[in-house]
């Protein structure tokens, strides 16, 4: 048998890995972009990863994209535990802060203490939203279910009966980490609900 | 209507980022963890990802592991014309080597061109395996099927018919990565071998 050095702390990092590959198994309320199926976390996950890449110049001047990665990738493993809410789904989303800490808990205990510590600490940056970069991870985050929506004849809100208002809301959190991505978005509506796929308000 | 600067980049970067939503729907010859169903690309990379973050410290002193992260995001996206291929296929491999460049070509080509140049380079970089980056990314890539059939009753190895000899030339990508990765990975075969999901050879 060969040795390997720091085994407990490796043996504890392979338990964790092993439990968030159930995070492949947690749905969100949006389809894929061609309306096959609906999303997991992970890969939703991983996709928030590429846009962070990929659309990085967007952010504000001096964000630190890497942790804006790191933080994205991470962002979601407490559904693990605590399960997807949909983000138009108010009294939900009090009963879900709670469960999510407790996930939290549970879920990053399961690392050296040190590792517990910082992807603790990158969940909370994240939902805080108070760093330059939590907030334009935040803004990725609601970006890319708006466009699948937009891109899968309106998607999770049709099914949802959701509205131009509603998601003018969640706009702001996009313009507040990017106003680059603010503004794209508030097109995406608009051409959206030009083309009958979002209902203005509520009949 | 609002004017967002840059336009024609961020619509490249949008068209991209619309193309890259099909890594969801290649899937791979694993199962998940639990054996319920076959992994796909884009919940592996974020997996892979989550590996480098958690397990970097198991990288050579000095290596860049944000460069791991992104190498490793980006490394499968060729896979959406080039298909998967399962590692023990010599034949498909050599083949496959041609449609990753021109897929490679057209996806990454969807960028603006800055872009295009730099995540192409992290692909080739990936490929190449001639970085320190690039061997510890390779093997956290060879590394998780691994875990995943030795959580899962010897998973894609029992139903390819793969044998201990095979998965052990794997390793040493694994050990060239990391040799305490390498080394743990050698206990997970004879632990499979152990516990017959694993043939020691073809008999």
């Amino acid at each position: 048998m060969t040795t390997v050095p720091d085994k407990e702390r490796l043996l504890a990092q392979v338990g964790f890995a092993v439990e968030i590959d159930k995070l492949k198994r947690v749905l969100r309320r949006n389809m894929l972009m061609d309306g096959s199926r609906r999303e997991n976390d992970a890969e939703h996950s991983w996709y928030l990863g590429m846009l962070a890449m990929v659309l990085g110049e967007h952010a504000p001047p001096g964000t630190d994209l890497d942790r804006v990665t790191a933080m994205l990738l991470v962002h979601d493993i407490v559904e693990i535990d605590a399960g997807d809410t949909f983000i138009y789904d108010l009294t939900a989303v009090e009963v879900q802060e709670k469960a999510e800490r407790a996930a939290a808990d549970r879920i990053f205990g399961l690392l050296p203490e040190d590792q517990t510590l910082a992807l603790r600490a990158l969940w909370e940056e994240f939902e805080a939203r108070k760093t330059p970069e939590a907030r334009f991870a935040k803004a990725l985050d609601r970006l890319a279910p708006m466009m699948a929506n937009h891109h899968n004849e309106g998607g999770s809100w049709v099914r949802h009966g959701v509205t131009a208002d509603q998601v003018m809301e969640k706009v702001e959190i996009i313009r507040e980490g990017s106003p680059a991505l603010g503004d794209y978005a508030t097109e995406i509506i608009e051409l959206s609900v030009a083309r009958g796929h979002l209902a203005r308000s509520r009949a």
